[in-house]
């Protein structure tokens, strides 16, 4: 992709959330553009980032067996009367035709629930599990922190269905398994942690995945020796101690919530009397689960995490683009130059943006730092008096010339 | 993919609109679930379709400089009220916090004419063109015929920015052409027609793309001679003659509006005082184009159009899957043959559906139909006898052996 026919260029004069850095460096570098408090319009290299995010989540959804499904933004509210969750705070309401009372979806059990059961009969429709990436609704008090909270957001929400509370636990586990490999590909594996939070009345606790970062909303307590966490909501349940090994010796720490996961067991099924029969031709009340991961809050925690003075270091595997590629000069040779290495580059398949723009050196430095693609080659009439680009990592601070001839294998 | 492991089965039992064919086949074939009246919930193989429609038509808006980005559902009704729009009959209206007025979007004019301001300063900027597929919402006083007429629905959207009428003139008319290549990806090329509708204070008409179908609930005038169509709503306007060749010799046909562009002009630039900086330093208003598809309401066209008594007859571009395999009867060896065929399929790369279930020949070959994959293998004691598979295209009568040496180069 040129620079120059993308939409959506840098600003640094463009308005963004001062209350954190991801609203800042993702506005002002041409990411994302907000609409009103909590609700941001996703520009080209915006939408990339945000894709590439689900695609990894979607990888190991798919691994584990997930069906995925397109459920819609927009519900009849007798669904929600019907599991009590009409009176969430949450919830946006609106009328159809006939002054109908509908609801916008803040996950979606009570869409789920209903559609599993027309497709359910006996013990040998189970287990099964779907999920849908789509965007969910929710009237938050204070939306804050650019995307880490906001009303309207992506979010892959899955929910399996199983005969037994067992089944369900082996299911449960296998999915805690996939959500750290989705964090371990997106770089952030090794600071996000198992969190022990509050469950139902059918299971003890809830799992959350927390990031530690010091702007994050949440109050974990850390056990080292474990690497699992205890969220402040049950510390005081939990007399101070780790669940897993008992030691009271746990460190304080911010995190952002990354994901979550819940075993429903029948909270859901029971109102809808969702039902299947057993070997025996007995009925028996169907156990669930559900887990969420919020691609768009992670494409912000992401930004949290890794970024400098400069601007933003995305981690290689969901960067908007691989190479950077930066032209200086007006001389007609470097465009020339330039344009020949973008073409074979794209030709090989690497997803290159370049800079052909007619702006200034530290103009053009300035707005790849700030952009954050992980490796930046400028061509100059310096790099080229040496048949050579210049090659600089975003998260390292020396650069190295490398021979034309040479560039293509290294890349 | 197994078909015992996929979520939505096919069921004769489970209600559907009876009002149209695309309803009562994408339904009983497993595709989609109605959630309300207008708006459904889309199966793994309904969304494996719509994936596909959308990838086709993204092809296309990449391949005229569309730029893809993603706009939110939601937006602050005081937008609508700087157009006017707000007063449209079919806008759903919510409440944010703070008694703010939010609506869900119909189109999204009044977000990305501001969004666009924010990057266009001078002539330099223009033109722009930017797209996004995702759902829209109108609340139709009447839903009807599954998924032609839905209150919420999937669309892409572009719009376009420029400098002048000539340059808006020639964009239109690159897009008018991407339009009717993804047509004719989709295999209703040949009956799709560019149809003269209303068009705005700044142009005379707009323009539609109808497709000939007796369930469609458009009349047009098509004449033969050119190749266009005349809206029902313009006919008497035009007194019966074709606007391009002026013969009055048109045929009354019924059809399925299945796209439409528009010159806006500054129809949405004015109320947003939208202007750029000519090459002389001097304000003017950007010239806008829209253009909309819906791949929701493709997905209906295509069963309606492409079907028979059985089931659906899905063009090769969008069907589900490739491959229909169906194992028929319960010898463990038929089921071993088909499992070594299934995985040499998906080795090579062909999207496979496998009928594994322990089923009745009827019930498994009425579903393959019913399904409408465009090609069926069929493993069974007849076939292995002969080292055999029975390969039968779902539009053609006939079916034939094919050696099992034989097949993947066949496949």
């Amino acid at each position: 992709m040129r620079y120059s026919n993308l939409f959506g260029k840098t600003s640094k004069s463009i308005q963004a959330d001062a209350d954190s850095a991801n609203a800042k460096l993702l506005t002002q570098a041409g990411f994302v553009n907000k609409q009103m408090a909590g609700v941001y319009n996703y520009l080209p290299l915006g939408l990339r980032v945000l894709t590439k995010i689900q695609n990894i989540i979607r990888a190991e959804m798919n691994a584990v067996g997930g069906n995925e499904i397109l459920m819609p933004t927009m519900t009849q509210e007798s669904s929600y009367v019907q599991t009590g969750r009409d009176k969430m705070d949450v919830l946006f309401h609106l009328k159809g035709r006939d002054d109908s009372e509908l609801v916008l979806n803040p996950t979606h059990e009570e869409v789920v629930t209903p559609l599993a059961q027309k497709y359910t009969f006996s013990y040998r429709d189970l287990p099964v599990s779907v999920y849908q990436i789509q965007n969910k609704f929710r009237n938050e008090p204070r939306a804050k922190s650019g995307l880490l909270r906001g009303r309207e957001f992506n979010m892959k929400d899955m929910y399996s269905f199983h005969v037994s509370h067992e089944d369900l636990d082996n299911y449960y586990e296998q999915v805690k398994q996939a959500y750290f490999k989705i964090y371990t590909k997106l770089g952030i594996g090794d600071i996000t942690v198992l969190t022990y939070a509050s469950g139902g009345v059918f299971s003890k606790y809830s799992h959350e995945f927390q990031t530690f970062a010091e702007v994050g909303e949440d109050t974990i307590y850390f056990c080292g020796k474990c690497k699992v966490a205890v969220n402040k909501e049950i510390i005081d349940d939990q007399k101070g101690a780790c669940p897993e090994c008992g030691t009271s010796e746990l460190e304080e720490r911010q995190a952002i919530e990354v994901g979550n996961i819940f075993k429903l067991a029948d909270k859901f099924s029971k109102p809808f009397d969702f039902e299947y029969a057993d070997s025996n031709g007995k009925n028996q009340l169907v156990q669930m689960g559900c887990y969420g991961i919020g691609p768009s809050r992670l494409m912000g925690t992401l930004v949290e995490i890794f970024h400098d003075e400069k601007g933003i270091i995305w981690p290689k595997e969901v960067a908007p683009y691989a190479v950077h590629l930066v032209s200086l000069g007006a001389d007609e040779n470097i465009k020339t130059e330039a344009e020949k290495l973008y073409n074979q580059l794209v030709e090989k398949g690497v997803e290159v943006l370049w800079d052909d723009r007619d702006a200034s050196a530290g103009a053009k430095l300035a707005d790849a730092d700030l952009i954050g693609i992980p490796t930046r080659l400028v061509v100059s009439k310096k790099t080229l008096a040496e048949e050579s680009v210049e090659l600089k990592e975003r998260n390292k601070s020396e650069a190295e010339m490398v021979k034309m001839s040479e560039l293509l294998s290294r890349i």
